[in-house]
């Protein structure tokens, strides 16, 4: 695949290592950058990760082969409203946001009889770090980008999504966005709702401080995530709000559960629910090692 | 330090590592091991890590210098009525316990006027893995060992189990068991609920499969704690009982708080409890380090 001009809304972590991986590739010709701040850019800029700085959206939009929304979540009906009068021609547009039904909704909105453009995507990559200084090249290598095509979709426009993504190294999936955001829902967002509030209840609690001192390795990886951007997850939980509130209620319950089975010391109730969790993480752990 | 004879109670990886920690550091001249399992106890002979196999509880604690009691902490209270009996001279006892309070009450149960021998400690090391197999000399090094001593001990005493552990590489703090308690229900025991009910919840929701297969690094890490041992994690959450159930009561509260910020879209506050957890999660992980 070639893309001759390739457009990145939001130039951090997820849009600058995709730009890395896609020059790496050779797969992109140029590589325009647009967002809310000149400086992040022109940083982006000094850092090779961008060719040229768009002076405006309508400038950044003219002859775009693919523009990728890469900003936090919560811009993407404000990018895609200001875009919409600008798209012509073969433009595609996609995205690179964690949650995907709010995505659709905005798409919708905003381009109407044009949301044919509208490709959805979720590569399923990050971590703690944020910011164009820890992007790399390699972020994407070997992990998977979603993808969750809409009926109105051109075909031709999904599979070069799919060969931008592969490009990058990342394994190609798709599924519905109402499975998407279920999903992820439940394997991310809601332990990230889950890790936060582990730290919280503790800097409220009695013996705060001896408590912290002496966590050790347990708590150190169930509260990595707790270390996450808090305005990335404020917006990742508000766009996934139903989904989310379903797990957590889901989750509660099952936390209830577990308690009456603590408060009437029915230790074989508790090591069943103990064991059934311990077998299944353990198969995914090795199913994750092949 | 010269221990002339060590009695270690449950060879698994607790006890094992630190029999192989007090050989290797030669402060230990002969470790006989005592245990339900005949074949766990020859297999650890066979592996060096024990020098004889008590052919009883009384010849196993003759001349005893220190019994550690490294079994499952349900096995504190049966172990310590099974040796009081046979108790002389200064010999000391002591655990390796992951809960004091339960320790601590059945040492004044089964040993009465005797009970200025119990020196309740805990090493903070240990992991997923459990066995005799999966001991290690350096599982204790740079560790903390938290010791909890009673009124009635000996300060001779706790030196010596002091001097053990240090031995064998750890750094010994004090606390008291109603502080060791309340710090290990809140920053090891609750998290490991929190874990296994996450796994749980998952494994009973719509897209089981689908949530399982998409799931990456924030769950890997989060649910490292649930492939724990569920035999071992029920007697512990058991043993530590009150504490942790007021630990969980605190963590629904403020699960219910986020709950509610989310459901009213209320950015702000979620925000604010984000930025207040992550930047302690931060700055702890800052403090480990050094």
């Amino acid at each position: 695949m070639a893309i001759q001009k390739l457009v990145i809304a939001g130039v951090g972590l997820i849009g600058g290592s995709l730009a890395l991986a896609l020059k790496e590739a050779g797969v992109a010709r140029q590589i325009v950058g647009i967002g809310r701040s000149r400086g992040s850019l022109q940083h982006a800029l000094a850092l090779g990760v961008i060719d040229d700085i768009a002076e405006s959206i309508e400038s950044a939009l003219a002859d775009a082969d693919i523009i990728v929304l890469a900003a936090p979540v919560a811009q993407t009906p404000v990018l895609l409203r200001a875009m919409a009068p600008h798209l012509r021609g073969g433009t595609i547009v996609t995205d690179a946001g964690s949650t995907k039904g709010d995505a659709v909704a905005a798409a919708y909105a905003a381009l109407g009889a044009d949301a044919w453009r509208f490709v959805p995507a979720h590569p399923i990559a990050g971590g703690e770090l944020s910011g164009v200084d820890a992007a790399q090249a390699g972020l994407y290598r070997g992990k998977r980008a979603i993808l969750c095509p809409l009926p109105e979709n051109r075909p031709a426009d999904v599979t070069c999504i799919e060969q931008m993504w592969c490009a990058a190294g990342a394994l190609v999936k798709h599924m519905t966005a109402e499975q998407h955001d279920a999903v992820f829902a439940a394997v991310s967002h809601l332990p990230h709702i889950l890790s936060y509030a582990l730290v919280a209840q503790i800097l409220d609690s009695s013996y705060a401080d001896l408590k912290l001192d002496n966590a050790g390795a347990g708590f150190r990886d169930f509260t990595r995530i707790a270390a996450s951007n808090p305005e990335m997850w404020r917006d990742i939980c508000l766009a996934n709000r139903a989904p989310l509130l379903g797990e957590i209620d889901g989750y509660m319950a099952m936390l209830q559960d577990m308690r009456r089975m603590l408060a009437a010391a029915d230790g074989a109730a508790l090591e069943r629910v103990f064991s059934r969790a311990s077998q299944a993480r353990l198969d995914w752990g090795r199913q994750q090692e092949k």
